[in-house]
């Protein structure tokens, strides 16, 4: 009854759903504590404390139209709230007139690439790569490339690797930084070289390719990371006051369009045309309000540093290759003993449950979401290490026994 | 900058967004109380008092997690509270398990159309019809086939003109009753036949076509109407917690699947499916949280009902013809003097804002939207007969001067 689309691409389930699953399972025969479960990344700290104070005040405000539809764009005060957080990590300021509200990131990005995208239209993905990027680029009916970064190179996207895919169809590049999987930062230098090429490619080809930052985990970041409004007109930034609120359920976000773009004006109205055609509307009005007295404030956030650091010596502990994150809450390890199912599948039946890399389209790694609370990672982090050498010893064991049956 | 598709089919904008502009214009110059606007439908009647208290409550309680990521169908019982509005107007009665939650209901009708629809499908609509449905089919690259109701038959859908418009392509019906823009409710009589003829047609071509209901205004009815789940298996309602409860903004809906339907099961984890790869994933949670406690409170709807008969006397005054409405908000009256363009134009002009018939693909009519309590419907309904009488005055001696001329 369901359409061909469904059958063919999405009835297996993604790995994500199916170790989420498969540590439910667990937990229901070892009980909660033998499961240490790092698939998910819904964030366990609570929301900064004037967040709590705007809902309430947002909530006793008993005027009936506060509950009605916004205009298109979004309330102007919402808009010029997501304004001023953008405004807080770029040198272009931001205001309302380059804000379209939409209900969260995963509708901004859809949004953005429907607004921009003819069918048969490319768009370039860095791997490993958010696992729903796919589908929002098929909804397009466009093509997805993939351009690899690698482990060796620390995750940064190669600008040559970039240049050298870029054709005609070219029509977006998908840049997420802190990146979901691998946690890491791209650097200024990454950033001017990939702008670099994209210029050298427009002016050639009579051209314009745009860069859309999936900037969810934009406030999640330690230490420095480049600006894009500055460096390339042709640019957007989904955002969502998300996990750095810890509230991604209340699904309130936005694109921002690069104010410096010749034709911004008549790109925004065009966004929001396409958050309404598509469905999407606007995000509840509720959060419409809540969002300007929230001013700047984020979770505490240091807590994920705390974290970080914690897990950056376990895995050092246990000689475990991988890059280290700056950013969100990832951690993206290599597989050193058996093959990527083998491990995951026993890793996970020896108590921690992690998403396999191919899932993000990088074979032989494994995700690890940490978006928890350092007392909460400290009362795990040697259950951990414990699994972590069984499930090495048994894939060892199993190595040698089936070499020795070769023999 | 923007796709080819924004250009041929959305440029221009709708007409709702153009009166509703021309409106704001108008009131600008000649002030506030000098224009009537009919355009948008936002109700202006308070939520019920359960939805203060249970916001209040909810927005209260500190436990961080409660603004996370819900399951992918939503929240268990916020899913069991949309089943029992749902088992409150249909004889089947529905449970958490045939619901999944959806960020309204324009998201609801989007996700299930994009889990059924082939590209090339056919979906069929009565019109006149939502100004947004074509879009929603496009999104599909599916086809929009239209079957027209007739003013002379009360605008209730003509099961055999949509026997002979069905062929093997044909994949949905959309029906939406109490119907915007007619205001008319479909009958049991309608739905008996309608369904009669898919019955045959899947009978003798082995074939499959679903009924979706978009129900948005289910509970905003006078008298009686059709239930659907009892007579077609395969059948879905999207309703959204909306004009109802007067909360449209909040965007809280589902899509309820027949429970009879024999794939029940597995077609609402397609659903949910789609619902994430599109985009729009659950509805924000606070309002999950809110649900179950407003059980099945709804606004003080007889208001409407009131002000409908205010309208239906001012209109029966005036000598216009209309059928009469007997839910939702809306009047969708003829036009009797000039093309529809000029009246509307002129009508507005003189100080009320309406939207014509062709937004909803019928031409020669116009949508009232009277979503606001008796005593401000009292306090215009006279200046509005002055400028309907100003401007089928100003037409006639526009027409009869034209005569003049042309003789």
């Amino acid at each position: 009854m369901l359409c061909d689309y469904y059958y063919a691409k999405c009835a297996k389930g993604t790995a994500i759903r199916k170790m989420s699953a498969l540590s439910r399972k667990l937990k229901n025969e070892k009980g909660e504590s033998a499961i240490i479960d790092l698939t998910l990344g819904n964030p366990l700290l609570p929301p900064p404390e004037v967040y709590q104070k705007a809902l309430e005040i947002v909530s006793q405000n008993t005027d009936c139209m506060r509950h009605g539809y916004s205009t298109t764009l979004g309330d102007t005060p919402a808009r010029q709230a997501m304004a001023d957080i953008i405004s807080s990590f770029e040198k272009v300021l931001s205001s309302a007139e380059n804000v379209v509200l939409t209900p969260g990131c995963t509708a901004a990005i859809n949004v953005f690439l429907r607004s921009v995208l003819n069918p048969r239209d490319e768009v370039i993905l860095f791997s490993p790569y958010f696992l729903e990027y796919p589908f929002y680029i098929d909804n397009c009916q466009a093509t997805m490339k993939i351009v690899r970064t690698k482990f060796e190179e620390n995750w940064q996207p190669n600008a040559k690797m970039l240049e050298e895919s870029l054709t005609e169809k070219t029509k977006v590049i998908i840049i997420n930084s802190p990146n979901n999987p691998t946690g890491v930062v791209y650097t200024e230098e990454t950033m001017v070289k990939i702008v670099e090429v994209l210029k050298r490619y427009n002016t050639t080809h009579n051209h314009k390719i745009w860069i859309l930052n999936d900037s969810v985990y934009r406030r999640l970041i330690e230490g420095d990371t480049f600006t894009l409004f500055d460096k390339y007109q042709y640019s957007a930034i989904a955002y969502s006051l998300s996990k750095d609120v810890s509230i991604p359920g209340e699904r309130v976000g936005c694109i921002a369009v690069n104010p410096l773009l010749d034709t911004c004006q008549e790109f925004v109205a065009g966004i929001a045309n396409f958050n309404e055609i598509l469905g999407f509307m606007q995000p509840n009005r509720l959060h419409q309000f809540v969002l300007p007295i929230m001013e700047l404030a984020v979770a505490d956030l240091k807590q994920y540093v705390t974290s970080r650091e914690i897990i950056c010596e376990c895995l050092e502990d246990l000689g475990i290759k991988f890059v280290k994150p700056h950013g969100a809450f990832y951690f993206f390890p290599k597989i050193e003993e058996g093959n990527e199912e083998e491990f995951c599948h026993l890793f996970a039946m020896n108590g921690v449950v992690v998403v396999p890399g191919s899932a993000f389209g990088e074979c032989g790694y494994f995700r690890m979401s940490i978006c928890q609370p350092p007392e909460i990672v400290r009362g795990w982090v040697e259950q951990f290490k414990e699994c972590y050498r069984k499930t090495v010893h048994q894939l060892k064991e199993k190595t040698s026994a089936e070499h020795t049956i070769v023999h």
